[in-house]
């Protein structure tokens, strides 16, 4: 968003509690693997970073469904032209927002106070320096953990929920062997286990990032190494060469599990200068990869807003507010609901029937029935419009469905009463 | 609760961050009116104090409905048996408290830092001094917007929700007229106006407090006296003359409409030493007269348990989470319900045959069938449990519902057939 205001002529000024993460060594076990699609690139055509960003990637036509029995079966997203990218972006953004001469980037502030009336932050300085910064416009994108959104937590009427999930998560490396990808990298890889799931995604150094979601009373049970390498064995046996015994051992406990959290959020403003936006206004948990793709289109979002009202920005924030808001929810709520699809359905013969048959229907009629994580992913169909249509859409597949069934049975009806009728034609013809 | 954990013999501090209520002149505009029904009293009884604080009350054994004519219509609670209360119980509770000698109040004390993991408050005193107080448990029953509750929220796995009404209320008086009540006191008043109401109850001295509960944005729209008055005029013609035109037109602006917040969090314990009770676990919205109630019984669970493992705190706290969450969530869906049906369900014919339907099956089966309002308010079932139950109840009466009229129908069917067979009959005689 730091970028979008510059566009517009706005002095920015930049603050992150952490050093700049260019200059930073890589921090291990904390996910920087985020999924960009359509909307996030939509956000960086704006600011012309996209192409820039996009040849740094790596596509993912499909997802890999892994069995237990280690069978590998791939469940394609949708058109074969549609791809997601699995990467870094946060050094780029920094660079993209740098371009600008009107901005300024500050590393190792630490936000102590501020105020929604006056505009007026104080800092903690790198050096422990107190220094204090006033702004037209406050924007709040300092994640799922906002320091921003503490002050808004504190005024009347502003509704706020956090869930956590009973699910944790570790990160796993799975190396290249021969200096090649261990396993196809052009895919979203699952090991789907009901209760549990492991996922990996592809690096550019051509290693993997396996992402292993499991209940934590479970993660509480495996407390030596012996039992992760005999939990990896029972259900996930292909991927235990390919990750190497002695590091699975090790990595398992490198950090313990990591909760997962759902933030929900309204109104996104306060007085008319201060706005939520990203995770710090709606967190969501990763089962949709859609986290950071939401973030960037709140600036396409606000943006356009912005135009609408020549800047005036106490009309701007309301509206955004009252256009965003459900937006973001739905995504949450979608996220929420793929939490149990992904582990679950993805191994069900109903839920690949369903995804046949949207595909089918989406073939026949493409402009009537899109399948919703073509809608979410691969347009920018308002979030709370693609859910309202998805509800429409399984209403009109199960007519379908109820349909199919019933026509099958008459035509089994008429099939099974032919001979019957033949036989008694027969008779009275004797 | 300090009652509650002395009556044990624990070494008892309570601090308070206003003054003694006892030697505050009253607050007006802010609601000391509270509803005390079975719960709560059961939770008295423990400590000895139901007699003395029931006699201070003033029962309640029905709702008065006012409609828009001015005509007044009542609706039983359900068994006459069955009253509440309604009365400031702050200044008892000190009361109660005090009497044990293991017990020291301390007033004027702002908290303003603490860790779950030592025990160690630290607080702001009364003359601007900083205190130390260690503890073994800490009970964090601060309110809705509760100064413990804040630490709470910065550990992981927190599952927090507030959420704000779009109504607000403000309060009234109805004074009394010659030294008596100005309308009948032992009711519930309410005047229910689909997307507002007001209520009233009756005081101790001879007041009765009106609060008025609307869309804040109504609110705003009022800003004159005038504009008071010809609001009231148009909607409460009854209630004006009772609390006089000059009150009134005085009265409405002297605060701003307040808000009103429904608090969820679980788990109520964090570590081993401190626990979260009353509205600063759960704040519920006022609509079913359950926010004292629920809190008062959190002790009588909160004892249970202790009698149960021992005094162990580490086993108390997970179990009382455990128990309570599901209930107190149970309890705060059941007032934002009741937020809806109050204001306009209780004005429709419906309603009023669901309650009489309610009521006579609970007259036939007893045991099998009673009215939520009953198991909520005048029996200490888990609130969760009532609420299953009621589920449970609606599936049954709609049965007897569509029985009824399926029976209707065909009574109808028949007795509209006969003249017509009978005509048949003699048609095909002749």
């Amino acid at each position: 968003n730091a970028s979008f205001l510059a566009k517009r002529g706005f002095q920015v000024q930049l603050f992150e509690s952490r050093e700049d993460i260019r200059q930073a060594k890589i921090v291990r076990g904390r996910s920087i693997n985020l999924a960009l699609s359509l909307r996030g690139r939509e956000a960086l055509k704006h600011i012309g970073m996209e192409e820039k960003i996009v040849s740094k990637g790596i596509p993912m036509h499909a997802r890999m469904i892994h069995s237990i029995s280690g069978k590998q079966s791939p469940i394609p997203y949708g058109k074969k032209s549609q791809v997601r990218l699995s990467f870094n972006i946060t050094p780029f953004l920094l660079l993209a927002a740098e371009a600008y001469p009107n901005t300024k980037l500050n590393f190792g502030y630490k936000l102590s106070d501020w105020s929604f009336d006056s505009g007026m932050m104080t800092f903690q300085g790198p050096n422990g320096t107190e220094e204090e910064i006033y702004a037209d416009l406050i924007v709040g994108c300092d994640g799922a953990f906002s320091a921003v959104r503490k002050q808004f937590l504190r005024q009347s009427r502003f509704n706020y929920s956090q869930t956590y999930i009973p699910h944790g998560y570790i990160e796993l490396t799975m190396p290249p062997i021969n200096g090649q990808f261990a396993i196809a990298p052009n895919f979203l890889h699952i090991w789907p286990r009901n209760t549990f799931m492991m996922i990996a995604l592809p690096n550019m150094d051509k290693t993997f990032t396996c992402t292993l979601f499991m209940p934590f009373e479970e993660f509480d049970k495996i407390t030596t190494g012996a039992q992760a390498l005999e939990f990896f064995q029972k259900y996930f046996p292909d991927a235990v060469p390919l990750m190497g015994v002695a590091a699975l051992k090790r990595d398992f406990f490198q950090l313990p599990a990591q909760a997962m959290v759902s933030v929900k959020s309204s109104p996104y403003h306060m007085g008319d200068r201060c706005v939520l936006m990203g995770d710090a206004a709606h967190a969501v948990v990763p089962f949709y990869g859609q986290g950071m793709n939401a973030g960037f289109e709140d600036c396409i979002v606000f943006d356009g807003i912005m135009d609408q009202f020549n800047e005036d920005l106490s009309a701007v924030l309301l509206e955004y507010s009252k256009i965003r808001v459900p937006d973001d929810h739905a995504i949450a709520d979608l996220a929420m609901y793929n939490y149990i699809e992904m582990r679950s359905h993805v191994n069900s013969r109903w839920f690949l029937f369903r995804k046949f048959l949207d595909n089918f229907l989406h073939r026949i009629m493409p402009r009537t029935i899109i399948p919703l994580y073509t809608m979410v992913t691969f347009s920018r169909m308002r979030y709370h419009e693609a859910v309202r249509q998805w509800q429409w859409q399984n209403k009109v597949s199960r007519i379908f469905v109820c349909s199919f069934i019933r026509y099958l049975m008459i035509w089994h009806c008429v099939i099974g009463r032919r001979p019957a009728k033949a036989k008694n034609l027969k008779k009275e013809s004797e």
